[in-house]
């Protein structure tokens, strides 16, 4: 399997991570070189539009044809950065069949298909590598298939959604309202014309199916992972909460619990002192518990060319060195049977709000409700209350109890008509 | 290079951290074979005292007799936690030279000796792993040798001694005096009975220079490295920081700067929203600045033995893929030479501490020495005014200022009549 000559890479995508990898590439040459005792050549960028233009690194290498790369046996490793998950999964898939390395920013695919992925690469005998696909710049996925590899990992708590959390952190410092906290963060760059996948939660989810895979070595699907945005968080949540002593942050988590996985995405308040509570605006942070090594956190940039490059070119590093010395394999991927727990037997702690009428008895009622779905309360604070209409607005938070009970509790609660309005319920985590 | 058959493991030392590796090997050792594809066999335990009781996975292995592990061919790793710089210097170059690959947890060691050992294994085709030695169960060595590759290191700031970040955090808490933080350190089993290679800073050195080398690929050595201890830290240190919005810290810092590298260990202020500031208990963090992925931090617990088996472990499975499918090397240990740039040249902010009379005249001629050695002044604020002594206070925080003009100023100030004692000074960072 070794080879003597150059190491030649190709570029599937040459947007700005393809552009930064052909520019650290070809700037760092030397240093490459001497580091692998082999030069690393760029040899293809595959783009759609060959029209464009395209930064010098690149301008050479121009192919609109993906079999260009995939037929030629003189190219060792493929670099996957196009995104989303097609044409990138034929084309990865492809690539593995042929037996090239492959190193992939793509957190769609990998966590759709990762396990499929996985066994394909190892049956030829290649490597594929995703650290990129996964909190940016900051080492998360290399430490967890080597270093925490003595472990048994029993969760991962994350904030790995940038646009999110500055819109959170906005929210908690200015007291600004979700709508215009967004638009901040479109008008700096930090969030999409559509922000959809991002508030909703839904490329968390993908990075949470990647991490809870390769951690819990079974397949996590993101369709396993219960999943909440942050669109119906308010200005005044981020008040009581702060008052009680939290931060409201989107928390990805996984969890082994009796009776399989427990993952899910959703606001959560989290106490302040928290390690996760602390990381704000655009950085990302992922903790991880394990059985030897206790709790250890990453955090840092989670995005951004720069660091999403270095994740990349730490990757085609480690595939290059494959390519010359063979590959070395963990069986870390070692599959076990998947049993996600259903959403109703999460057990965790509860934040509510209620708008009520401000008299005599309603209390009762409610503590009534609650205490008949065996939900025992932490405390309950009477809020904002409203001379003119007459109403208060209560804060209850509650101990441990199943998300089934609470959820049955909220629609009793619901119908009653001294409840007005059930102003949100979010999880309390830590 | 490739064999068949068990990888056989020897440890060198059978305390705490021996106890606990030869333990997870033991009770894993069905899931590392699975992983690896060959068993992982314990063969030898080295110990001084063999009278001594031993846990039953180390028991029937134990030798008094060095030679019998080094000189037996069929070890293929030797696990080094003797600790100290003697015997185990010796033990670790004799496996290196006999073609056994070393796992150590040994700080002294590879502080002071990492780039000769690094070259001798390089030139034995045998690795040398040394993840233990900084951050417990942080991964840290492994991340900047492979994740962080791409990048240029531009500094580490690291809170790497448990100890005395133990005692800041009760002083800090608390109020306490370092004798008594220390004393309550030492009744938790945070502090040695004694305790000046964690309070005077040795310890933290010994980690720097290795994360140093490591990361700017030169030889930093501990005595490179200026050392300042927490002995003559005070409570109101603590609670004028506090009030100016600041913490204090031991800071372990290391940087490239123009002419060369500035390392040091020494308490700074640093303000308090910064990362490392929040790093409190013996928790340790290391901070990594790299010119691709911006600020990365790593955190977590940074001592005990089950951390530092994951660690070991962590290392001793690597090195079996280097026995069963050869090693692979990334020349990351080039040589560069080493410029420790003096100790008078750093440019840093200064908090000083100064006990004076209180009546007119005093802040003229104070800040006039200042002035003289051309120190900015960022703020004075006057402090605790002591009305019978006629007293009071200044604490004075500098502009960026050489290390040089501080200290000369620092004895101009001395020697002046009005300035009854120089209470503290020291240095701001972040």
């Amino acid at each position: 399997v070794a080879k003597n000559g150059p190491v030649r890479v190709a570029l599937m995508g040459a947007g700005v991570v393809g552009g930064g990898v052909a520019r650290i590439l070809t700037e760092k040459r030397a240093v490459y070189e001497q580091q692998l005792g082999r030069p690393l050549l760029l040899s293809h960028a595959l783009v759609r539009d060959p029209s464009k233009p395209r930064a010098p690194y690149v301008a050479d290498l121009i192919t609109t044809d993906p079999d260009a790369i995939l037929s030629d046996p003189d190219v060792d490793i493929v670099v996957e950065v196009i995104g989303g998950e097609e044409p990138a999964l034929r084309y990865i898939t492809q690539a593995l069949k042929a037996g090239k390395h492959v190193v992939t920013a793509n957190k769609e695919v990998m966590a759709k298909h990762s396990q499929h992925l996985l066994s394909l690469a190892r049956d030829r005998g290649v490597d594929i590598l995703y650290e990129a696909s996964v909190g940016g710049g900051i080492p998360i996925i290399a430490p967890l298939k080597r270093d925490l590899l003595a472990n048994e990992i029993e969760s991962i708590s994350a904030i790995i959604n940038g646009t999110t959390n500055y819109i959170l952190t906005a929210m908690s410092r200015e007291g600004a309202d979700f709508a215009n906290a967004l638009k901040q963060a479109q008008e700096l760059g930090y969030a999409e014309a559509n922000p959809a996948n991002d508030v909703e939660g839904e490329d968390a989810r993908f990075k949470l199916a990647i991490l809870a895979s390769l951690s819990f070595r079974c397949q996590v699907r993101p369709e396993d992972i219960y999943r909440e945005g942050i669109t119906r968080l308010s200005a005044r949540d981020f008040r009581y909460a702060s008052e009680l002593g939290y931060a409201i942050k989107l928390l990805a988590l996984a969890k082994q619990v009796e009776g399989g996985v427990q993952a899910r995405v959703h606001p959560a308040l989290l106490p302040q002192d928290a390690p996760l509570a602390k990381v704000d605006g655009v950085l990302n942070a992922v903790q991880v518990e394990a059985d030897l090594t206790g709790l250890v956190l990453f955090s840092g940039p989670g995005a951004g060319s720069f660091p999403t490059t270095s994740a990349v070119i730490a990757d085609v590093l480690d595939a290059a060195q494959s390519v010359i010395g063979g590959r070395r394999e963990i069986h870390g991927e070692t599959k076990r049977p998947t049993s996600i727990v259903p959403v109703g037997s999460w057990l965790t702690r509860f934040y509510i709000r209620l708008t009520v009428p401000d008299r005599p008895g309603v209390l009762a009622q409610i503590t009534r409700v609650l205490g008949d779905a065996q939900i025992s309360i932490s405390s309950i604070i009477q809020k904002e209350t409203d001379l003119d209409a007459k109403t208060a607005e209560l804060v209850i938070m509650t101990h441990e109890a199943p998300e089934a009970s609470m959820q049955s509790a909220l629609e009793e609660l619901d119908k009653l008509d001294v409840v007005q309005e059930i102003g949100n319920f979010i999880r309390v985590e830590g």
